[in-house]
This record gives structure tokens, C-alpha cells and sequence, in this order.
């Protein structure tokens, strides 16, 4: 084992360079034209538009360095970024990474780290380009995805319209029980919990479906359900009624938090899912019609930004939950 | 006075957004569709090729919160990036900041990084199109910018030939001076060293230039002239051999250090100039005819990635300096 304290940062860089040509399969339709080793990677000419976003993950605020696994921390911290690129309807098409590194980190943990990207870029494309090694006293790693549509309009916040459904793809909650089973010691390596908080999968080719076929409001779930919604509606000045009961929730969410799992689907917060509004023919159409496992939960009104929530029987219900201080009975 | 953990995220976004809007001028070739408030931003096509860079800034490795001017730090952290860019001999399009904050730092600190923030756009173009904030016990700034040009190629490091000669723009060893003078408490704001330390000028309009007239080999000195030359060295499996009496240093280097100044033009660094080597033809014609400070300080030789030095009178020299551990008397 070694300290990146006891190499260089050539040899690091090198080290690091290696676990991804050894493990990311070529991109036979890669734009990278030169990529690690320069000042800055070249990229040739992308479709009409392109997006970006960046996401950080820190120590003791996202992540227990000396707890977690690597590959999965890898894997995670590419993967909300691939998240937010499948909101727009995009895909991924490069990445660059800087990490802020204490002494004591040690290479193969990097290594590791380098291992959960390669994971993640194998399955969902895209390339990783290069970043910036620095030291610093907190173990960080920063990441900036770029992507790209040949369509004119890319998914956005600001379209929703009265008269929308509201839908959201997978299930919902389960990111949330992860967390709450880890601070309890209880979360066991790759069970349905453990997939679902630290290997979230990013709906790149559902977000480039929905687009395609139309779609034009859609975000990415990591803030809660309830928080997220209400961002679609303050950027289209709309509000929004969710009937709580036909959120989807997994089974096991059922099972094992039978009093809470309502709660952790509306406001758990890191699923990664899609939330998306349409026209309910066009979200119909396109479930049928696609494997695109979506599930109408709501619908847009005319409004100004709030949420409110129902349950099967019509009635009204209030939750208030941790993060959640914008959502109080009105 | 406002501590950050005493506002909302959503907030402290809008603040900082407010001072982009009110300091930045409009870019009227702005590619920019959509910007800060959605999931990623939206940029047009650009064109032909797209250079991405990133570098990162980290409290107490790269500068002491406490004791930095914010402005100027934040002039110099996208600096940095732009100078990757200058070096590539593209324009900046766009940046993306991700800022790792402690609960103390204080929302007027982060306003003046946004106000240096702002400076440099005025100065150089692009627009800063987005970002994250995280919770980090280390303050750090993490910047990622992206470029580009309607050139076929981009300046690069593997491309330099034996018979070419070396150049560099501006001059050498101020901004290691400015450190020097920061870490004995003697550092005066905005003197020389001050300005070449924490307001170095990315050499945008000079690199798209020097693409524009030809040149195929560059990178920015952000390690020390001789550190970053061997890189180009070893990518191009070359030798090179610079004249120290060459370098370029600013008169009041030599007034107050007269007896360590050519180490430090030869091993400072953060001088964001720009190394380059070509034929001496085409750089003495760049030279007469454009407004370019280049200096041809050496040759390119036949070898495999080392650098020599000489003095006026041919003498071999061995320079050993901090950082500079590769290059010992051979």
C-alpha cells in the first residue's frame, strides 16, 4: 500500500491513467481528440447543443473516507453528474475530475475510486478526459460532465403547463433507507438499499427517449420528490398536486420501513430518478410503448410555485420532513 | 456580515448570481442558452474544437483564507484556468465553479470572489454559466472552463522539432517574488510582485494569435520555465537547451533580488506566461509584426526530454532549485 504523500504526482496521475485504459472498454464514437497530458483536452465538434454540470462529493459531508468503498464512491460521484446530463435528455460525452487529497489517502483507494468511474463509463458512456490532483486537508473529488443532443431543445424546468401530468420513472425512497440503514451500521454490502444509495443509475437512455419522443420539463430527483417538484414549479410558475399513493416505492421499502416509506418516497431525497410533466396521451403513449418504467403521481395547475399533496381518498395530507422547510400546510 | 451556514443554498446562489448581473458585461457573442437554474447549463454550438480544463484552489495549500484578498483570489482561480486555455490558443466559452465551503466563511467573502470572479470575465471574455456548493471543513474553489477554436489544431506540447527556438511571452520569476515577499509579511498590495502573484494575465488574446499565425507548440509556465519545458520535452521527445541570460525578468526582480532573480525566472513559478518553440523565422516575424512581448530564450534539440542551461558565455550551468528535482548536472 502507498501514500500519494510517498509518490509523485506523474507517477500518480500515471497510476490512475492506467486502472482507466485497462478498464474503460474504447468508445467507438468518441469526440475525445486528445485527451490526459496536455494543458487541456481537445474535443471535436459536438451536436448542436451541449450541457454542463459539475457535482462535488466531500469527506464527512457525502462520504466517510475511511468507511466507504471505493469503486462505489467512484461510481456515485460520476454518476450524479451523468444524472443531471440525463435530466436535459443528453448524453454524457466527457468528464474531468479533480481530486483534493490528505496525505494519508492511499493510491490503491484511488485506484479503486478509478475503477468505480471505469464502471460507470462502460455502462453509460462517454469519456473521461482528464482533471487537476491537488492536497488539501479534506478528501474531495469535483467532477464536470459535459453533454451533448442533436435535438434543437434540450428537457428543461421552466416548460411545465397546466394541464400536465406529472410522472417519474423506477421507484422512490430507497436511496433514503440506504443512508438511514449506514448511519445505523446496518446496511449490507449490495442488497437492494445498498445498490440504491451508493449506485444510483442515471437515466441517461430513458432521458434521451423522453426527449425524443417529446418530452419538454424534466429535472433529475436528488433533493426529495416534494423539493424537486416545487422547482419545477417556481421556474414555470405553476403548482402541483401529487397523490401520494401512487408515488412507486419498492418492495422491500414496504417491508422493512412499513410506518415511514410515504415519507422517505416524497422527501428522501438521491434517488436520481426522472421527474418529468407532459400531456398525459403523450406520458401514456410513451409508457406504453417504451420500457421506460414510468408512473403517472400528479398534475400541474395553475399556480405559483406551490406543492400540495393527496392521498387516494382525495385528502389533503401535510408532511414535514427534514429539508422540506419550504413545504408547510397552507 | 452574513456566515453562510446562516442563509439558504437557494440564497446564497441568488447573491452570488446577483453580483455576475450587475458586474459582468453582457457578452454579445455569448453562446449561452441557458444558465444558472436548472440542472446543467445549455450552450450553443461552437466551434470546430472545444479545449476543457480544470484546476482547483485549496485553503492553506494554495492560499490562507483568512489573510487572502477575495477579489484577487478570485481573479486568480479562473485565471489559472484561462491560462490552460491561452495556452492551447483558444478563446474561453464558458466556466463552471464549485466552491467547498466551511459554515464560517462569510457570504461578503464569497461576493468579492465573485466580484474577481467578474473582473476577469470583463477582461477576457466567457461566461461563468454555473455551479455547486458543498459543505467542506476545507475551503477550496474548483474551477473547470471550456474553450475553443476554428482552427484545425490547438497549440500543443508534442509537437516540437530539433532546430526550433524557444520563446516566452512577458517575463519571468515576479509572481515567485510576490510569494517570497507574501510569506515574510512584505508583500504590498498592488505592487509588481503583488499584481504578477494573485492577478496573473492569462495570455488569451496572445495564444489565439500565436495559433493564428502558426505556431504548433505551447503550453502556459504555471511549474517553473524549466519543470514545464522538459514537459514538452518528453512529449515531443526532444532536448532543449535555454540561454538563463535570456530570460526575461522585470527590472525590479533584479533591483530586489539581485543575486537569486535568474533562479527564480528559471524555476519560480505560477508565472502563467507562454513557452512556445517554432521556427525562428516564423517567431522573429511574430514578433516584429504584432504586439506579442516574445523572448526566444533557447533551442530545440535532438534527444529524449532533457533540458540543458547555459550562460551568455556558453558555459553549462546547473541550476538545482525547490520543485526542480529532475534536473541535476548530467
Amino acid at each position: 500500500m502507498t501514500k500519494v504523500s510517498e509518490i509523485s504526482e506523474f507517477d500518480l496521475i500515471s497510476r490512475l491513467e492506467t486502472i482507466l485504459e485497462n478498464n474503460v472498454t474504447p468508445n467507438k464514437d468518441s469526440k475525445v481528440e486528445l485527451s490526459i497530458g496536455d494543458d487541456a483536452a481537445v474535443i471535436g465538434n459536438l451536436d448542436n447543443l451541449q450541457v454542463v454540470t459539475t457535482d462535488a462529493m466531500v469527506d464527512k459531508v457525502h462520504f466517510v473516507s475511511d468507511q466507504v468503498d471505493m469503486r462505489s464512491l467512484g461510481w456515485k460521484s460520476l454518476a450524479v453528474n451523468y444524472s443531471d446530463i440525463a435530466s436535459m435528455g443528453c448524453k454524457p460525452i466527457y468528464s474531468v475530475v479533480t481530486l483534493g487529497l490528505r496525505a494519508d489517502i492511499l493510491v490503491e483507494q484511488l485506484e479503486n475510486l478509478y475503477l468505480g468511474f471505469s464502471d460507470l463509463l462502460n455502462t453509460y458512456g462517454g469519456d473521461l478526459v482528464g482533471g487537476d490532483i491537488v492536497k488539501s486537508d479534506t478528501f474531495f473529488i469535483s467532477v464536470t460532465v459535459v453533454g451533448s443532443t442533436d435535438k434543437p431543445e434540450t428537457m428543461q424546468r421552466k416548460t411545465a403547463v397546466p394541464g400536465d401530468v406529472i410522472a417519474v420513472t423506477g421507484h422512490l425512497g430507497s436511496s433514503n433507507a440506504g443512508l438511514r440503514l449506514l448511519l445505523k451500521n446496518e446496511l449490507q454490502k449490495s442488497s437492494h438499499f445498498y445498490e440504491a444509495h451508493y449506485m444510483p443509475k442515471p437515466r441517461i437512455p430513458e432521458g434521451i427517449s423522453l426527449l425524443d419522443m417529446g418530452i419538454k420539463t424534466g429535472m433529475d430527483i436528488s433533493d426529495g420528490l416534494v423539493n424537486d417538484l416545487m422547482k419545477i414549479c417556481v421556474a414555470s410558475t405553476v403548482n402541483a398536486t401529487i397523490n401520494v399513493d401512487k408515488i412507486p416505492v419498492h418492495d422491500d421499502l414496504k417491508k422493512y420501513f412499513p410506518n415511514e416509506y410515504k415519507e422517505m418516497a416524497v422527501s428522501g431525497g438521491e434517488d436520481y430518478e426522472l421527474l418529468i410533466t407532459g400531456h398525459e396521451s403523450l406520458i401514456r403513449y410513451i409508457s406504453d410503448s417504451t420500457d421506460i418504467d414510468l408512473h403517472i403521481i400528479g398534475e400541474i395547475e395553475i399556480g405559483s410555485g406551490d406543492v400540495n399533496a393527496v392521498d387516494s381518498t382525495g385528502a389533503r395530507i401535510s408532511l414535514n420532513t427534514g429539508g422540506w422547510d419550504h413545504f408547510t400546510e397552507n
